[in-house]
């Protein structure tokens, strides 16, 4: 890349960092419009039911309560924006725990919790079933009997192979077999959900939700109820506190929308922290058996994942299952790889898009595996990751094209150092005492969706300029806390050629900015930032082509920088924006002479790489793990903010050692009841918690994105689970298979 | 016009009119954002003083007060968008009694009001002028000394001359020499002013308020506060409750952001009905020297008016008088013109833009004198003005162009039958009795400054499409209740050939909307319309050539209606807008494959004309008026949504009865405290008040505006006070010369 960048790499303080600092900024909970009613939701105490009846008429009685609806009103099938799911506003059945029954709208929230009680249902209690494994069986309950498309309860099966893994297996020097599962984990966002319903007296819906995606909630809605996504504003709030994936969903704005439309007046739906955890999407747990086959020299062969992915009771999209196979295709070359996958829904919490979607516990299994594997041949894990790993040039099987850059063999340089990799004992558990030392790492690639054949991943920008030469830059998509309003902003300023602190920008509002598609899959920057700097582009052209009209000179020799535009060689001939366009020969009257708006599409799949290296310390006596540092080094193609690159990846390692150590939200075996969905309970690391962190950039040149960016959204979190416990592997011997690795389970493995 | 339309000239229901009926539109004063202040604002209780000094200390240490400004802090002069005027935060001299003095941001209204007493000002009272003509005085009390560029207190003098009328005076077989004055009348806007202004933590200001223009005012901020464009978002509300010129203005913006920014929280102003009333700009009273020169067959020969405008202690423009010159030039032919104006400063409430301008006031004098000049040379007034009408074909002084269109012949024509003009008594004053009939009349052209080389008169408008056929058009200007975002989707459905209920309509956000002008002076139907057909027809277009190639269809075979393309003579053949975007070979990703955006400059000043008939009852010994019946026949050109163009005609009657009858903002001759400024003490029309309505819509074809639309907002009041006068000098034979004809002033010209 020979451009010389001024605004891209640096890291200016984040847009709206002043309001958070301040507690000023706006969230979906602090919207109150005039007359808003606030509502609660009945929620079912029965993991699997049908409804016999309801009987609202108590709730309705009670003064202060505006509207009550229960699936008579509300039984809305639709189409998530993804997949072959469905879902329902409110349904006759519920299918776990937790799951919608009713929904009241009243004068507060204290007034509406009291409602529920007095609405009187009559369930028809139905066997359930909780463990994926059960819920595959013939003869166990469905859950979803109404939909033709589900097999028994199998959402989603998937069957993918590249090469022939049994000829694989057959090359082979050693095969491996062996069983990883995961946990159901929470995104924790720090901001619960909320979301917003007013209707004009047109019919027109305004909604504000604290989302990760506007214009695809408003698609859903539109569906949903049947109107012309013009009649629906749906606004993110400026500001959103963290999504993970867990806020991209449409049921319950369904309901708040019909309640809305109901009570003829707006309705506020805030979830509490408990409703958080078990009633809005988990990450789903999953069951992995893997056989793999290698050399005797470390080269794989063949890999194979048998996969069983809970789907919860309601899934985002019916893809959980499926796309996890090409997360086996990306990081390792492997001429034999196949994949088996079963989607399954059990009466559970609703399941689906976390942080990494199912890469992240692919990859607690599959990169567990290589540890072990490597230990079994007497070769160093790290050298055997960089004996396989693929290099620029390799067809990546997934879509047949060729890796076009790689940090990776980098990134794990540069990591082992940094973690002291020569530390590492050679053998583990070899160590003596009971207060035991590891290092381990892991690696990972990832496939963001972003193939204009599989999925819609276009960004689109508008740009326009007021005549004194600031701009306003409009966007579909939200941002959620990372940064994305910041980074767009550098982009803009960088083609451009104008200063950063004269570029507003605004988000997410299905009214007036163009289509986006999500603030998710680790995307925004490479789609969205490709439309910024195309419109950013067109923009510069056409004001230097105004200059050189004023200036006299050619536009080729003309440039701009920090909005001042001058002439090559001519220091002393300059103008700015503003002074060009407040020129009589090009000032027709008013700001907006000119917008520019631009649509990209990432040209081809660009896959991330990079590593994770931890240091523990394990209590053999306790089993209590301790992390002592954690270096995250990752292929990020170019940071457009370093700060923000790593906060994200720190950010990942708080949330990798959770998933590793801490976290599962635990279901009652025999109810389905939560047992632990609050922060009480439920265990995230704190800050003072957190190990030492060292993060490494690596910048390779990626020449198919803009500026060569690639995601790091999801990539923060993806290799740490697994380098935490192959550490803990390194450190004692114990080959944990089974998330979360608790001292319980250590003990266990330590004793047993 | 040989187009076939089909929305266009329909009238459908008003966008938002559900949301008014059902009283949940929401207006500025609904605005509440979490820790959001009120203000108020201590007004001067002298009419012309210097601030020897301020103390706020007491009011600040008022519990529950968060900020109080000063002159100390807010002296910021700033240039409006319009012409010579110069305004200021606050300054330490005050102008009139209830100008700006400080401001007070506090937990409620009451305590901010509690704190407005505890500050104490010392005054130095300086003599104060409230008669526009002892203003214009030597020795005069100087109202704005540090202005170099105010000659004495004239702001505004104007010298323009068609033709010599002293030459034509010579011609002239009568010379009438009258004098006419107006009075100053308040908008009586329903919805009082309102205001909020919240800064992030970033130093971005937000404003919303009920206003006509969002972008000037921006622009205003921008230059006062110094701060870029893209930094402030100015914002109308979707709901305005009425404009009429009055809601146009920076100085409380200014005050409030300032207020805002020292609370560090968000602050509300309202203004109370009162000051509304007397410290919003008022409609200037003029006085008008009229000489007239007629030939004896009633042809006129040349004319003059010597007009005085009181613009108060501030100007929105400093082209009030000025302009004033440009409605003697569009009515009637006259080969000698003379204007000679002086807009002049004097110690009274601020003045400026009202319905019509100076066009109301003046056409009150020149309309009246017609009727006098008729009885005199013994001609019907009606034939007087027919007679000498432009017609098309014939040069307009004002710009030396050609009258393209003229409904003004057919609308007297109809009028006068409408109102029965055959009844009309021939000699004035002569029927017998006490309770005494009478008919007038009067015509209007106006001057909306379109010209693009005299003001910056551009339309702009952006479309985009969502993939389901449904359409978000996005301007720059704000509705104000007459209903501009219905006219704008219906001028977008027609060149769509779409369906009206599938396009919403963003307004009058400087983020996220194209630069629009204002929602005054007539304009919008013109000018914006002009962007939104443009911009329709490109999207139309798009569309079109899209369909083509699905359909294997030449584009040229094509047409839409309602969101259906087919093909001609082929109606089997069709696909709906939706059909088209979803198309495999279209859709690349989400809606938003197609945004346009469109400017447009009205290509040529295009005069209305109109005529308004008026009947009353005069009781001689009361001199009480009683309207009967008010005509209005107006050439509009076309009108988009007749019912709404009847609404506004009917409202300008409403307007124009209270100007010629019932009207004043008095003063009080001494301290110049405003002495009616309540609804209670300030007379205008109510519902049950008003007399008999009809309107005739005329529509000539012309030739260069976007489906041949002409302004109407303001020309609605223009005629109606010289009909209403004209039609009590019919039947009483006095003539009133000095406006409200009040029944005293009516007694005291039958008397004396």
């Amino acid at each position: 890349m020979d451009e010389k960048l001024s605004v891209v790499g640096t890291s200016p303080p984040m847009k709206g960092s002043g309001e958070r600092v301040k507690g000023t900024a706006v969230y979906t909970v602090d919207l109150q419009p005039p007359g808003m009613l606030h509502a609660k939701m009945l929620r079912s105490i029965h993991a699997h039911a049908r409804i016999r009846g309801i009987d609202t008429s108590r709730a309705e009685a009670l003064p202060g309560v505006k509207a009550v609806i229960t699936h008579r009103e509300a039984k809305i099938l639709y189409k998530p924006t993804h997949g072959s799911a469905r879902e329902y506003g409110l349904d006759d059945r519920v299918r776990y725990y937790g799951d919608k029954v009713a929904a009241v709208a009243a004068v507060s929230e204290e007034v509406a919790e009291e409602a529920l009680v007095l609405i009187d249902v009559e369930y028809e209690v139905l066997p359930a079933v909780f463990d994926m494994e059960e819920a595959l069986k013939h003869g166990a309950p469905v859950i979803h009997p109404e939909r033709e498309d589900v097999d028994g309860n199998v959402l989603d099966f998937s069957v993918q192979e590249w090469g022939d893994v049994e000829e694989g297996f057959l090359e082979a020097d050693n095969v491996f077999e062996n069983r990883y599962t995961t946990s159901r984990v929470c995104h924790c966002a720090m901001e619960p959900h909320a979301m917003l319903a007013s209707w004009d007296g047109d019919g027109n819906l305004t909604m504000w939700s604290s989302e990760q995606t506007a214009f695809m909630i408003r698609d859903s809605l539109s569906e949903a109820l049947g109107i012309p996504r013009s009649k629906i504003r749906f606004i993110v709030p400026p500001h959103v506190g963290g999504g993970f994936g867990g806020k991209y969903e449409s049921a319950e704005k369904i309901v708040v929308a019909l309640l809305a439309r109901k009570a003829g007046r707006p309705v506020m739906l805030r979830l509490s922290r408990e409703e958080v955890f078990h009633t809005t999407r988990t990450r789903s747990p999953c069951v992995f058996e893997t056989k793999t086959g290698v050399k005797r020299d470390g080269t794989l062969v063949a890999r194979q994942v048998k996969a069983v992915v809970d789907i919860g009771s309601y899934a985002w999209g019916g893809i959980m299952a499926s796309r996890a196979a090409s997360y086996m295709t990306l990081l390792y070359r492997c001429p034999n790889i196949k994949y088996v996958g079963h989607g399954v829904y059990t009466n559970t919490p609703p399941s689906g898009a976390m942080r990494g979607f199912t890469s992240t516990p692919i990859h607690f299994a599959m990169e567990s595996e290589i540890d072990e594997i490597a230990c079994a041949i007497g070769m160093d894990p790290k050298e055997f990751r960089l004996k396989n790993q693929l290099h620029v040039g390799d067809i990546i099987p997934l879509n047949g094209k060729p890796v076009t850059s790689s940090g990776l063999r980098e990134a794990v340089l540069k990591g082992g150092d940094a973690i002291g990799w020569e530390r590492r004992q050679k053998t583990p558990g070899a160590e003596g005492g009971t207060i035991k030392r590891g290092i381990g790492m892991a690696c990972y690639s990832h496939y963001a969706p972003m193939l204009k054949d599989t999925e819609r991943s276009v960004g689109n920008a508008v740009l326009k300029v007021n005549i004194d030469g600031s701009f306003h830059l409009l966007l579909g998509v939200p941002d959620i806390g990372q940064g994305l309003r910041t980074v767009m902003a550098q982009i803009a300023a960088e083609a451009l050629g104008g200063r950063l602190d004269k570029i507003s920008v605004t988000l997410a509002d299905t009214s007036t900015t163009p289509w986006g598609t999500t603030t998710a899959a680790s995307r925004s920057t490479m789609e969205t930032g490709g439309a910024v700097k195309t419109a950013a582009e067109q923009m510069k052209g056409r004001l230097l082509e105004l200059a050189s009209g004023i200036m006299n000179v050619p536009v080729e020799d003309l440039d701009a920088k920090e909005g001042i535009i001058s002439a090559k060689g001519v220091p002393e001939q300059k103008l700015t924006f503003g002074d060009v366009l407040r020129h009589p020969d090009v000032f027709h009257g008013g700001d907006n002479v000119i917008v520019k708006e631009a649509t990209y599409n990432v040209p081809t799949f660009v896959p991330p790489y990079g590593t994770a290296f931890a240091e523990v310390e394990v209590d053999t006596e306790t089993g209590m793990v301790r992390v002592l540092k954690i270096v995250a080094a990752s292929d990020i193609g170019r940071a457009i903010h370093p700060r923000s690159v790593e906060g994200q990846l720190e950010g990942g390692m708080q949330m990798g050692i959770g998933y590793a150590l801490t976290e599962e939200l635990k279901l009652h075996p025999e109810t389905g009841e939560p047992l632990n969905n609050s922060f009480l309970d439920y265990k995230v690391l704190r800050a003072a918690e957190m190990p030492e962190m060292e993060v490494i950039l690596v910048e390779p040149v990626e020449p198919n994105t803009v500026y060569g960016v690639k995601g790091i959204g999801e990539m923060a979190v993806i290799p740490i689970a697994p380098a935490v416990r192959n550490a803990v592997y390194n450190a004692t011997g114990a080959a944990m298979r089974e998330l979360p690795i608790t001292s319980e389970k250590i003990l266990r493995a330590l004793r047993g």
